[in-house]
């Protein structure tokens, strides 16, 4: 067995990954905590009113009295992304970046994916297809590529890229200021579609067709089934009885990505329910 | 319609229907909260590390910032003890001490009952034994009663109870001193079972027989189904969808009162889901 491998891998960091770190952490679970950052979305919220016991609170402060939470239990943020998560028996490979990490069990907390997939996109998902620049860069070596980039952090996956492929095309779907190297050409259209065409792949715009070796599709939060092959959703959310428990031995999810309501408190109270249905799982 | 008739009634206290409270309110809801006080589980706890925000937070503290939250929203505590719950169609009927509540939706935050029923207790309720000493003083006016307390505060019930009745017993199920008026006997036995023969009710405990003609029992919260005729539970605890909706129309239920784990932000969280569910049933 490896020993770098924990007791409870929690994805995402918004307030039910927060919550479930802090409970698994508490029952002497080994965690790890890994997302990009406390949730940019708490940290935008203006106020929240019906956080219980802290009223009035700015999203950035509740984000803030997370961080301090966290620290204070010595949890800290793996920030890498996960591209997906591998059920391996009795235990979970979780690729993150370019590293395979190991858990015993998941606890999904990514949040609602904004958006629907691109027409195209599902059926060519590694064929031609990819949702990790870290990851696949190394397969288009040489070659070009079309990154379709939903937030402007996804500049950076592109200005990698730029330094590994031979031709990189970059479509913000957003529309902050691109900053980004002059190797990489910029093209503000709505993408249509992707197809293919042997080995080629074609991305559709609302102006044109762009012929290339490689797409990358760059999203905050990855279709949970995408991520976890097996898993069972329904109309985007993970299915989960009341312990939090997915149609997966191990696997458990909360928050958000669990259903309406979109709501702090609720996506806390899941998380530690969430956490301690892991625990009980691994004993 | 009466005038009075809230939109949401709000059972119990504790996170669950404080949070419930907070959320119904938001949305512009009249809210009927009521229980004793911010629960007293809540401020006994001697240090709560898992509310998200709020690291290491005493549980007085945290039963002040709730209170906190509750007075800036501008909700108060409406400091009744609910009896019975009777669904009249469209709306519901509360008993609240001597007083009947009326509101469009119910939402039961009462926590967990500690304590399994007296043998003899179920079958003889409403006939020869009450919940409640408010509601029912004056059908034992002269006559003799024995009260079962649970907990200190109910020998304020007690000393109500000697004013009208010829004759009072008082058997208490805690260790605290009781601090009764002259007319009220202390009796400090195991209660085994209660019967009924004829008009009397006979008390059986550890050591003797009491005959008397009635028999109040009274605890901090009432098994569920008892106080909402009907209602499905399971185990003690209410059963509940991902909704927090109860198998009632216009019911719903959050806290500990609908499952474990007994945790705090749980039954935030939980609270939260029951008064949107509410807010939508209303809609």
């Amino acid at each position: 067995m490896n020993n770098n491998r924990f007791d409870i891998a929690i994805i995402g960091c918004g307030p039910a990954g927060v919550s479930a770190a802090i409970t698994a952490k508490i029952r002497n679970k080994t965690v790890l905590l890994i997302g990009d950052e406390i949730s940019s979305k708490v940290e935008k919220a203006q106020e929240i009113k019906n956080y219980p016991g802290l009223p009035d609170i700015r999203g950035d402060a509740l984000a803030g009295a997370f961080i301090s939470h966290l620290e204070k239990m010595e949890i800290e943020i793996t920030k890498k992304r996960v591209s997906t998560v591998y059920a391996m028996g009795d235990y979970f490979a979780i690729q993150a970046d370019e590293e395979m990490l190991e858990a015993k069990s998941v606890i999904l907390a990514t949040g609602i994916v904004t958006g629907k997939s691109i027409p195209g996109e599902d059926e060519l998902l590694g064929r031609g297809v990819s949702y990790c620049a870290t990851c696949d860069a190394s397969l288009y070596r040489g070659k070009s590529v079309i990154v379709v980039g939903y937030s402007k952090k996804e500049e950076e996956e592109a200005a990698f890229l730029s330094e590994v492929c031979s031709d990189v095309t970059y479509i913000p779907i957003y529309k902050d200021e691109t900053d980004l190297p002059d190797t990489v050409r910029v093209v503000r259209e709505q993408v249509k579609e992707i197809r293919s065409e042997g080995d080629k792949r074609i991305v559709v715009t609302s102006e044109s067709e762009y012929t290339t070796d490689g797409v990358f599709v760059l999203r905050d939060a990855i279709a949970p089934d995408r991520l976890v092959p097996g898993l069972e959703t329904d109309g985007g959310h993970i299915v989960v009885d009341r312990h939090m428990q997915t149609n997966l031995d191990g696997v458990f999810a909360c928050g958000d990505i669990t259903g309406t309501p979109y709501q702090y408190i609720k996506a806390a109270g899941e998380g530690n329910v969430a956490a301690l249905s892991a625990v009980n799982y691994l004993s």
